[in-house]
């Protein structure tokens, strides 16, 4: 009988503050950071689940001391016992009433669950030998039903109609399979448009972006106005009218603020403003959407949980939405919104970046090909250049597409050397530098 | 020159699940608890400011390493810096950009950073020799308007209409203290309405509320539709027609449910239905107050910052709102909240109970009627007779109603025997225990 015998977590920092990546209109200076969980086993080979919360740098302590609290909930318990049933374990670990307080289904708490969540979903793909995104693309609709908790959801999607949306994936499903692992699926990139860069490095990550054969870019927006009028029409000019080019706010205006902010920037002709306002806003993004129309408005990398998501769709306060792996309660919670975004007719765009970001979010998108939407040429999944040599199945990107992972699991492992170098305070990267960044 | 010293945490427990004290339909055995914060002094009287978050039991430690991870912002400055400009701090500590990822100001990492505020509330009345309330009302409107951060606000309250509300209530405040001394402010009951307690024991609770001079009590709703009728009934045959019956669901139904649910319950003519649904869904919310209007809609003591009682107020999701002194943002995200709600007309009813909330939160609405709405006959403030032993200043209710505190502060300080007994999980109240009720 495999067993879980430990919940082991590392606090994990990379130093990325002192190049000015990721900096944005509300970050600054952050060190991208990994709270990271490792769910071990007594199996012979080796088997464990990876799991991760990505924060930028400060609070990484608080996030790991999160995971830790929920050892109690997987150790001596049996692999089949939880992997058998993932969504009864995930709506335990959600649906604890002392634990629950601590959001409820929000910050830390959540965070920490979505992690060992996803943890979990790693060693199930794991032992079955499959890439995540297969081994949901392998279950019946009735299973991908009973994944999900739809507490708080059966005003907008009942379990009935989420059966239906399945069931209507289901013969497509092996066409679908080939096609992903033949074609890849869409990516975007973030990387020309962080706001330390100068304009004429900016231009020139775009250009290269659009050799890379990316067809949509994104610059992040919201400290200066004039800048970002500059910027927006510097990259129009730099990539010409084919290029899709989207801007990201990080949350950095209130609504009327965020209206006068994007009229002078329409005829840039944007693909999407992202996070505009505050991402708990939901009646703000049907404001500003309404007055900046067409200009396409989306949210969702720091949306809590599905209850969000799914006021955002019933508001029609979005064109489309990201998800993000390792904001919301983990694989379950993400189908959620997959779901909901379906049955709404709204694209999602994933976010990520940060720190295994891409690894973990390029599954959930190709099971929602796949076992859901059967869409990919509409959407396309955020890629950022940055720290995959740390995961030991890194994202593979060609011609500006991700190719589907072929090797077991979720893609959240990492090297056990990079762990051991960058744990945050003592690791070798962070007692070489004269002040600690994150502290 | 006084200087902060330290910042101590506390994981502070009760093992209230013992009793089945404060069982409602979600929460069936919390531990009642508190993340305790010292911030202190090298002044030579024992200067001191005190805080906490309320918690119901696991993911206390989580709660109180997220509070020590505050440490830093505190540590080694001087208390004229930080309460000589008490909203400068408040923006500095959530507006940290790393910090503020864990929510965006929401959840473990915000309720911490709110004690720390109220902490700071705490230390700046104090040294006035003032207790909080009268702290407040003492300030000019221009002191009150600078506390709030407006950020995300402005679409519904601006700083000049603040100052209009602020500046209406000046002129009459020295007559509002005066009536505040002498008259308290109303106060209701949930002592009698836990889900775990009998028929009789819930009636003779009732009953001796009343003769206590209750004018309100409140029961516990959501479990069995026939017990919440037969409950309901059966207390308002015991109160008679004019003491006013409040029921708290504690966030146990989907919309749909809820509607269903509460028309049986609408000839018990009902005060209010308390969190009915998730506490993030606005929309959810507005749907069933238009469905089983007239019954008053409310919620709030899980709301998780001001933007979500901004729509809650705009959407005409809610009748009245709760608020909670130790969920949000601290006295600076309060006062923005009662700001909102004074702006749209709407009464707030807090919430109480727990460990130390009653303590906390009468300096808020008592604040409330003296320097803005000049409203509280109209409204209660929650009171359950739990745990305020422990408390160096606890609250005083008389014939129902609370008396307004006299000792300088916020009302925070536990009796360091209290403390000592009852750490976790080492503390002697549960080593006795033969098995950690919390662990």
């Amino acid at each position: 009988m495999v067993t879980i015998t430990a919940l082991d977590t590392f606090d994990v920092r990379f130093p990325t503050s002192l190049a000015h990546d990721g900096s944005d209109a509300m970050n600054p200076d952050p060190d991208y950071s990994a709270a990271y969980v490792v769910l071990r086993t007594n199996s012979p080979d080796g088997l464990a689940g990876y799991g991760l919360v990505f924060t930028i740098g400060r609070g990484n302590d608080v996030q790991t001391a999160a995971l830790a609290a929920l050892e109690h909930f997987v150790v001596g318990r049996t692999v089949d016992g939880i992997v058998g049933d993932l969504g009864a374990f995930a709506r335990e670990l959600n649906g604890d009433s002392q634990l629950r307080w601590l959001g409820p289904e929000k910050g830390v708490m959540h965070m920490a669950i979505g992690a060992v969540i996803n943890a979990a979903w790693d060693l199930a793909s794991r032992r079955a030998g499959k890439p995540l995104w297969r081994f949901i693309a392998d279950m019946t609709p009735e299973q991908i039903v009973d994944q999900v908790d739809f507490r708080y959801l059966t005003d907008a999607l009942t379990p009935a109609q989420a059966l239906e949306i399945l069931r209507a994936a289901e013969p497509h499903k092996r066409e679908r399979i080939a096609q992903l692992e033949a074609e890849g699926y869409p990516a975007y990139t973030t990387s020309p448009g962080w706001l330390g860069y100068s304009d004429e490095k900016m231009q020139r990550l775009a250009r290269q972006a659009v050799e890379d054969g990316f067809r949509t870019i994104k610059l992040k927006v919201g400290l200066r106005l004039e800048d970002d009028i500059r910027r927006c029409r510097l990259a129009r000019e730099t990539v010409g009218p084919d290029i899709a080019i989207a801007v990201d706010a990080n949350q950095r205006w209130d609504v009327g603020t965020a209206i006068d902010w994007l009229r002078p920037l329409e005829d840039v002709g944007l693909a999407w403003v992202e996070e505009p306002t505050s991402p708990d806003d939901v009646l703000g993004h049907a404001a500003i959407r309404h007055a900046v129309s067409p200009t396409p408005i989306s949210t969702g990398e720091h949306g809590q949980n599905r209850v969000i998501f799914k006021q955002l769709l019933q508001a029609g306060a979005v064109d489309l939405i990201q998800i993000d792996a390792a904001r919301v309660g983990g694989v379950n919670e993400n189908l959620a919104i997959l779901l909901l975004a379906a049955r709404f007719g709204v694209r999602v765009f994933p976010h990520a970046g940060g720190v295994g970001l891409c690894e973990l979010v390029q599954h959930l998108a190709m099971a929602d090909f796949v076992a859901i939407t059967g869409r990919k040429e509409d959407r396309a999944i955020e890629f950022v250049d940055h720290l995959h040599e740390h995961f030991v199945d890194p994202v593979r990107i060609e011609h500006g597409r991700y190719r589907a992972p072929t090797a077991p699991g979720f893609s959240a492992q990492m090297h056990e050397s990079s762990i051991r170098d960058h744990l945050f305070p003592h690791g070798i990267v962070w007692s070489a530098l004269p002040l600690a960044a994150g502290g």
